[in-house]
Parts: C-alpha cells; structure tokens; sequence
C-alpha cells in the first residue's frame, strides 16, 4: 500500500485519475487539489464519486509528502513547480504536456516558449508503456502522454516494429476526437448547441500532438500529419493513418505484425472482423477502459494501408496510461485498478 | 466460488449480466446461450469482452447443471420451460417479465394472456433488495425487475416508507428512458435516423411495467399512470413522480426520510445540491454503475412533491440487480462484483 | 415592402428572427445591432446567413428609424430603454421577457424586482396569435412568448377553449428542451461534455415561464406547475400536461376539440395516428418550422389526459411566433415567410 | 406549372425530393409510389408533410404521363425499367446510382454486374451542375449524383480546374458522415443503440462512390481512395481530401482558384475565417440546404493540401441536386426551391 496525491484534481484527466486511484488496490489517497474549488466536496464535481469518497480538494500550497504524486494542472504549470513537486515525492507522473518531448529545442519549437526547466526533460520518461515499458519500470519521472498522439503512436506501432512501412511516402492521420478532449474549461465552440452534431476539422495540420508522434516514431518531420476533426461525442479518439507498406509487404504480414504486438502488450487488441457490427476498432465501446483498439486494411494493388486505434482519451489517452505506468514502477501487475471491460451498449 | 450460466446471452440484458459475472470474484461462468450465435465468440456480438473470454455460445438445448442459473430470455420464454431449467439448478434468477408479478391474474390483466406456469409465481421474489432484501436472501428463485418500474419504484421508496404521502391523489410518474431499453432487436422507429434527437412520448399510460409498481407500492391503481418518453440517450432511465404530501409534511420530513433510504441500501444515493452542474439525479453518470439516485422538491405551500429516480436500466435496472440479488442469495457482500463507480464526463 | 431592424442580433432569438425576415418577401432588413460583435458579418456569428446578407451588426446607438423593431435582447433591457425605442418605430416585438405579463405585481413575484416601466405593460399584447389574434392585428407593441410557457398554452389550449377540463385538480406540465434553449451565452453545465447524454431535470418547479401559463389560461396558479428536464437535443421543447377532463368527457369530445383547433390555427396540427414511427407530437421533425402539434390520450376510466405539444422553441417559441405577429400587425398573410415544412430525418 | 411525379417516395432521398418539389413555385406533384406504403398518407411516413399534402402513396404500376419523372429507387431497378419510364415523361432524373457511370465495364467492375441497360447509359448525363451545368441544360436523362462522391469532386473541384494538384502523388479522401445515408431501411449496425456515438470506419477503400470521383476528377483510379467513418449526426458529409500541390502553389493561388468556384456557382461557398466557432465547413449548419462549403488549408513548406467539403447528404448529395438540374434542365432560376438558408444552431 503505498500513498499518492493529486495536484490539480478538479479537471477531466484530474478527476478521472482520482477515481482509478480510489478503486486501486494498492493506493491511498491522501490529497486532491484545487484552488478554484478548495474546501469543496470532490463528488461535488466529479459526482460519479459520491458515497465513495468525502476526500475535499485542498490547497496546493499545503502538500504532504506521499510516494507518488501525480501532476493533472493545465500546460505550462508543472515546468515551473517541477523542483518543488520532487521534494514532496521520490515518484512523480505528470499528466501535462510539460516533459513530453525529451529536447528543448523542440519543444519551443511545437509550443513557441522556451521551457522553464529543460535540465529535467533529459529526468522523465515517455509514459507509453507499449513503447517504454522497461525505462519506465526504472523510472522516476513519467511524462503523461497526449491523446491524439497516442493513438497515432499505437496505430502504426506494429507497422513500425515490423519495419513494414515505406517511410519516403508522407503518413496523412486523420483523428476525430471526443468534447471531453477539450477539457473543463472549454471555450464558446464547446457550448452544446455549438458542438452538437458537429463534424468540425479544427485543426487540418500543425496541432501539438504531432510534436510527440515524431519524436516516438522517428518519422521525418515533414512526412507525417495529424487533421483533428470534432465530433459528436464526449469520449473517445480514433486516430485514422494512411501510410504505404514497403513492396512486396501482404496482408499475412500485418496480421503477423498485428497479433505480435497484441501478444506483447495486455492492452492492445486486434479487432479485424468479416462479419457483425463491430468489426473495426471503434472508440464507442472503450469509454472507461484502457484498451487500444487496432486495426487495419491494406490494398496490396498499391501499397496503401489503413492503420486504425480507438482509445478513450481520458484513459488510454490520459489517466489510465498514467496508473499502468504507477503499477510497472511499483513492479504491480500491469493491469492493476485497470480491470474494467467497459459496457455495450452505450 | 460457484459455477453460472446464462441462458440468452446476446441480448443486452444477457451481455450486461455475463459482463458482470465474468468480473465477479466468486463465480465461474459455464455457458452462455444463443441460438441466432451458436458457436459464435461471444465477443463477436459483444465486443466489449474482446481478450477477457474465449466463451462461445453454445446450444441452449445442451446445458449442464451448476450452481445458479441466469435466465435473459425475451418475455414469455422463461414460464414455458421453468419446469426444465430447476432440474439444472437449485437457484435461479429471470431476468424477464414472467415471474414479476405475485398474482396469475393480474399477470393476465397486464399482459394479456394467460401465464403458462401460475403455480411458479408464489415461488418467486421480486428481485429488487431495497424492497425484499431479506426474502432474497432465503429464495432459490429470484424474478427480474422492469427498469422502469425500479425507477418509479425507487423514486418512491423513501415517501411510502416513510408514509408522507397522501395516497388518495393521483400519482404521475414521467419517465425519460434510452434507447438501450428497446433491447437488441429494435422496430422501425430504432432506426438511428429516426431515433436520434427525439423527445418521444411513445406511451402515455398502460405501460406493463405499471403493474410491478402498483404491485411493489400497493399504491391503488386506479391511482397511478406511468408515462414514457425516449430520448436521445443509449443508456439511462429518470423516473420523475409527481405526488401530493400528507397535510404538515415539510422538507426536513423528506430529508430525514431519504437519508434513511441511502443509509439503508448500499446502492441508494440522495442527490440535492445547491450549487454546481450536477444537483439532481441524472442517468448520464450513472452508466454501468448499479447506483439509483434519489432526488426531490418539496412545494410546502401546496404538497406538491417531485420525487426523482434516476438509474442505468440495463444495470440497476435488470443486471445489476440480479448480481445484487445473487450476492443476497449466497450470503456475500452485498456490493461484491458491482464496485464500478461510473464515469464523468461522458 | 416595409423596413425592419434588430437589437440583440447575436444571440440564437436574433439570429433567427434575422433569417426568417431576410427571407420574408415584404421586409427589408435595415439594421442588426450587437454590442459585442460590432462591426463583424453577422455571417460570422450566425454561420447559416453566409452567401445571403452582407449585413454587419451596427451599434444600438446609432439607428435609424423604421417601420418595426424588434427587440431580442436578454431579459431586463428592453424595459429600461422602451420610451426611447418607441421613437424609432411605430411597431415593436419585444422577443423578451419584459413585457409579456400584464400586472407589474405579478412582474414583481415571478421576475424578483420591480418592472421599470410599468405603465407600458398594458400597452403590450402577448404576442401568441393562437390566443390574442384579432388584439395582435391591431396591436402596436407585442411581446414575446417564453417557448416553454407556449408550448404549455398550446397543449392546453384545445381543452380549456372547449372547456373540457377539471380545474379543481393540479396539471402537471412536464417540459422536455433543448440545449438552444439556455441561449448563446451559457453557462457551466452548458459545456458539451456535461450536457449530453443528460436527462437533467433542473427546475422541478417555480420556472418563470409559469407565470405565463397561469396569465394565459386562467388557471389557479396554486393548481400549475411546469417541470423542466433538459435533454440532449439542440433545438425543441415537448410539454406533457397532466390534467383530469370533467366527468362524462370522452375521447370524442377531445377530438372535436383539437380538430376545431388545428382548423382554426394555420400552425396547430393535431398527430395521433395508430401506426407507424410517427404517432405522437415530436420535436425532432419541426426544427425550423413555426408548427406546434398537438397530440392527447385520455385514460376514460380516470378522467385522465395527457396532453402534449411539441413546438422548436426558437420559432413557434419565440422569433416564428414573433414574425407570424408582424404578418397579423401588417395584414399580411399569417404564413408568410413561416412555410418551411421541415426536414425527415434529421 | 409542369407536372411531375416520383418513383419510389418512402425512402429518404424520394421524401426529401417530394419536399422539394412540393414548395416549388413551378412544380405541381402529381404521384409518388410505393409499394410497401401503398394507400397511405404520404405524411404518414414523412411527418413533416403533415398539412401540407394529402398526397397517398400510389401503385408504381399504374403511373399517369408526367413532364418529369423522378426515380428514387433503391439501386439496381431503374436499369431495368428505363425503356417504361422514358414512355412516361420525355425527361427524366434518376436518384440512384444506376446511371451515373458512363462505361458499362467501368460500372461492371466497381458493382459486380452486368449493367441491365448499357446502351441508355451514354443519353444520360451526370447531374452535377458545378461539372456539368451546360450539358444538364439540354439534357433529358439526368442521373443522380452519389452523396460521398459530391463532397469529393466538390471538395477537389477549385483545385483540379485550377491544375493546382500534383496529380502523380495519391489523394486520400476521408469522409465522415451521418446515419441517413444508410436509407431507410438499415441494418444491424443501424439500430440506434449500436449507432449511437459512433466512430466507426465502416469501408477503409473500396466504397461504390470511389468510382463516380475516378469518372468526374479524372483522376488515375490507383491515385485516389475514400475512406468512409460513421459517426453521430442524422444529416451530413464532410469530405477532406488530403492532396499535393504542384511546386511554388501558394495559399494564394488556392484563394483566387476557391473564390472563382465560389463565383461561378451559386451553391457553393468559401469558409476559410480566422476567428470565431465556425471557420471551416462543417455540415451541422448545411441541414435542408443545397449548398456546399469549401475549405482548404496549404502547408507551403511540403505541399500538403487539405481540401474540405461539407454538404447534407439528401440535398446536395442527393435530391437538391436533382431539383437543382430540374431547374437548369426547364431553363429556370437556377436557385429556385432551394433557398432554404439553414438553421443556426441546430
């Protein structure tokens, strides 16, 4: 049993990291924060927690010291606190976009700031266990990962792992994403009448995320892609990747690729059905899960291959990547408080 | 540990149910039936269970006895064969309408037709533990219950318990349900096109579920009218009663009275808050979740009280319970296998 | 042809009204004044006007006089600049809530605060031409009509004109909206992620729109009360009235009385059909349209009614009402400009 | 005044087309059959007709001389029954896909038969007027447009008639579209429960429409593929089409090539806004429209076009398009029954 706090709790990642932690076998809870709501009852904003905690967001300036302290603020806090948060705690995982990318340069570049603390990018670890499940079993310092990135990142990891991919040909991914990715606080395009029934491209390149498919993926800057388009949903990422197999690649060689990485990872799953209505990964059945759905279609006339992943941001995406980090730096299971096999229908 | 199966696995019901065991700590599910899906993976038609079974389902006509047996047959099959399924085990629990109401009559009034095993309903206990829970505990043969009548049923529960209500006035009671409840084989209004985006009274009273709240409250039925409107919603049933308080019944009447309820019942929260987004009973958290929340309004210058029940229909409103109802039966925690808190936002 | 302007052209009343008046073959539309968004293409707040208006929104202090105003801003301005306003038109609609009650005293009771100008209320006619059409043709000053309040009057209207209902017992008007209805501004819970998926019942009763109901339809305002559950839907409101006829009523005498409705009102049609998706009165089907259906079931044996009307609370509840009044005002047809039939699906 | 009459009415396509027609000034409605419907009230099966026609469905066998004939047949009939239908009305415009591809192998090839009527397939023209407006005036055998392939030749026109692309290098499409576009009679996948927040990329490549953007682009069929994602909305497609400008292309370049599509077409527009929520196509606001957004955006550094657009479905990709040729075929305001502006918000 060891103790974790939260700092920044009153946010979506914030608030689903707190339950996961709540139902975790291994974890208590000791502190919640939140400066907008201090004083104030967690269930009272996360109400799917009433009559399971009476735990009230306190004051960030007023921590104890735990095992792990998990960093859920908005971008651009944790780079600031970075050394205090390390005196409170020897395990920090940070849920912002903070210590992503491992080099400064390329973080101004993608977030056009300098970063306040790029003596501690070199400190934190990628936190996809799928890519970094070993560093990250050492580690002391995880990064959270971004959503849209890591459904880009593990649509093409079996492609990449396989060495399947022509790299010289441009990777177009088309994401559509879920309302919660834009957070708690959102903006006058979230206002449900303006974001109902939308299939909005908000972003058709440029987007953060793509800072951090580059970097996990080593593929060349100017060949990959990220079109982030809104739909009408609340959770969920479906990242869509066109790419181009080498010659000679067939369809046996990516389920080959496919069921490999399926087998080395308990959170991945191939789903690649002739028949009924769920025959592709869809991100519809993953609210709550830690799943990442992959899937893909190749057409062996030119080489084209259709490389899919759902995940549930929040989880996959965000908080439920963060505990399966927890539990490989703990030496738990990896599965761990992770359990849950979501619901169908819904 | 014991052993389960369930008899009509691809409907919701079914699905939700075999969700459930599968997570249970206590049970080893056997057989799942289908005859439209023998031999089909069963996460073939549910693809949520992808990766955490290799179950098929198998042939209802070849089952093998074992400790409990689960019946999630459409209406009308169970009365037919109850004889049969008792030889395969000494508890069972339906799911469906058949063995809901006590009185071969009034199941005549409601459903139109006579029921094929009357000598069967005086063996049966309705099964919702906030209104049986010590009868459960001794029963070997548990009915399912309506999610509507659950709803309407919970909605009162703390009033009638408490006699606050004035019993000689109507009692309306609205109800606002998804599109889960329509089951897994739908009619031409399911159709997504046609489904979406309606508010649709598609019944104003004679609702069949009707009779289990007449039956549960002894309410008079000349004295109480469900009416039903589908919204656009998978999941999710919200009760809302309209009734008339005895004469001097103030709101810290009401309040004492559903503290009491939630203290009671494990699965029973009051929501009344003064502030923030979520300040009544709302199904929209409650997905997978087998929680009803409570809610009510008080008019203290007319007696008007509005009496709130929200729950998820396929959980607390048909699975949930009967998990619930098993863990009774075996003299387990109450609560055991239906721990999920439910997600916020989605 | 007559000219026409706007005040409070950004919001969802205004933009409405704008396109209806754009499209209306005897109007010109002068000026469209916002505050917020002066100088910018009104195309660029209402995104549907592109390619039809290079109209700007210009500033309320600078208009010029025309042959109607129209007012939509938010409640409590339009009382508080009327005098001024009446020297720019010889004909205003006030979309708002500030003139819509005759009594300054029951102003006071329902809205909280003394009305600022309350010699004008009785100048104002209540601008539902189901109820006031031949005041309305020779009216100058009109006012709005709260769109919940509407859709209550016109579920009601067929019964109280023939005088089939039982005063001495409540209705109970259960109102089902849309997220349109909370207006272009918003607030916490209009954020996407915790607005859908709800059935969130946020006003069990006292909702100002009932002060309405009770001045229009006469009934004891002890013996009214209207709930309020938002759902997940843009645009519509279905309200479901409780209420019991008098004794010896029949389900022919309530046909009579709505068919003598819909004959009787170009806008009211009565939908009761014995088959098909379509039986009952649906918002889903009248976006855009200035219909209100109406639809009924009587229990015989209880005396109770249910009545319904759907209308989309942007048109029949607010700016279709409020053109149809400018059609009467102007001996115009009552149509036009209003012959949108709608779309199936949607 | 012409008369017409409609093949095939209870689908969506052909009650969106009966809508159409009934509000057109110049049109007088003479039948609509279905088999299935016959002897029912058109509004019986289209709500929003209701009081607007007392039009029944009729026999198909019993169909009286017209000016224009409308087919709105599921696929696969028209072609066999062209001979009888061109004896009915010397014009004639056909929804379905029977008639759009020019070459009876090419047809052969992407439906998998023998087409029945190879010789009539050059008498017809393809009935987009942005390709095509000077053929469709003289023409008297129109064929229908597929919804999909609209928002791809739309979404690629500006460019393709500006020789802007870099045609040796692959144009992906993805096209993300509503739940009406799977007709009205559905499948399992329709169901609402299954439907309902869906993300779901139900053809990778391969779909029909692939090769009516291979006829009317021009395009080398191994250089372009449509990638087809379902997801929640009724009505509407958006297409985005990722592509290769020619070197030295600039943004622009693909301004004066979109303004000058923009000029010359009167249903289509540019959305290209830097600031507020609606800055890009988006086919929420399109619904009951003919018109069609067009977006773009240039990455100058690699040449990497996303062109983008939005229509709804039954209108521009189906039957606004159909009355749109009507119109161009008799020689009338090109616009006219079609000046529906769109609803905001909805």
């Amino acid at each position: 049993m060891i103790t974790a706090s939260i700092i920044g709790g009153s946010g979506y990642g914030g608030g689903e990291l707190l339950r996961l932690l709540l139902a975790h076998p291994c974890v208590e809870v000791k502190q919640v924060t939140s400066r907008s709501h201090l004083g104030e009852y967690v269930y009272q904003i996360h109400p799917n927690l009433r009559k399971r905690t009476q735990l009230k967001f306190s004051d960030p300036a007023a921590m104890e010291p735990v095992d792990i302290l998990f960093l859920a603020q908005p971008h651009g806090q944790a780079q600031h606190h970075i050394e205090a948060y390390a005196k409170l705690a020897p395990k920090i995982i940070d849920l912002s976009a903070d210590f992503r990318l491992r080099d400064a340069g390329f973080y101004e570049q993608w977030y056009g700031e300098k970063h306040a603390a790029p003596e501690w990018l070199s400190k934190f670890v990628y936190g996809l266990p799928e890519l970094h499940r070993t560093e990250i079993a050492t580690a002391n310092y995880i990064s959270g990962v971004g959503c849209n990135a890591t459904a880009s990142n593990l649509a093409l990891l079996p492609l990449i792992k396989a060495h399947l991919l022509d790299l010289s040909v441009p990777i177009f991914i088309e994401i559509k994403v879920g309302s919660s990715e834009g957070g708690a606080q959102g903006n006058s395009g979230s206002l449900h009448a303006e974001r109902a029934n939308v299939i909005r491209t908000f972003s058709a390149f440029g987007h953060r995320h793509t800072a951090e498919v580059i970097q996990e993926t080593g593929v060349n800057a100017a060949r990959v892609s990220l079109t982030m388009t809104a739909v009408d949903i609340v959770r969920g990422v479906l990242a869509t990747a066109h790419a181009k197999v080498k010659q000679s690649v067939r369809t046996k060689d990516l389920w080959k690729a496919y069921r490999t990485a399926a087998a080395e990872n308990p959170f991945l799953r191939v789903v690649r059905e002739q028949r009924g209505v769920y025959r592709v990964p869809e991100p519809k059945i993953l609210a709550g899960t830690n799943y990442a759905d992959l899937g893909f279609e190749l057409d062996e006339s030119n080489g084209h291959v259709v490389a899919m992943c759902a995940i549930d941001n929040l989880m996959k995406g965000a908080s439920g990547s963060a505990v399966q980090c927890m539990n490989l730096m703990m030496g738990w299971e990896e599965t761990m408080g992770l359990e849950f096999m979501g619901l169908h229908p819904i």
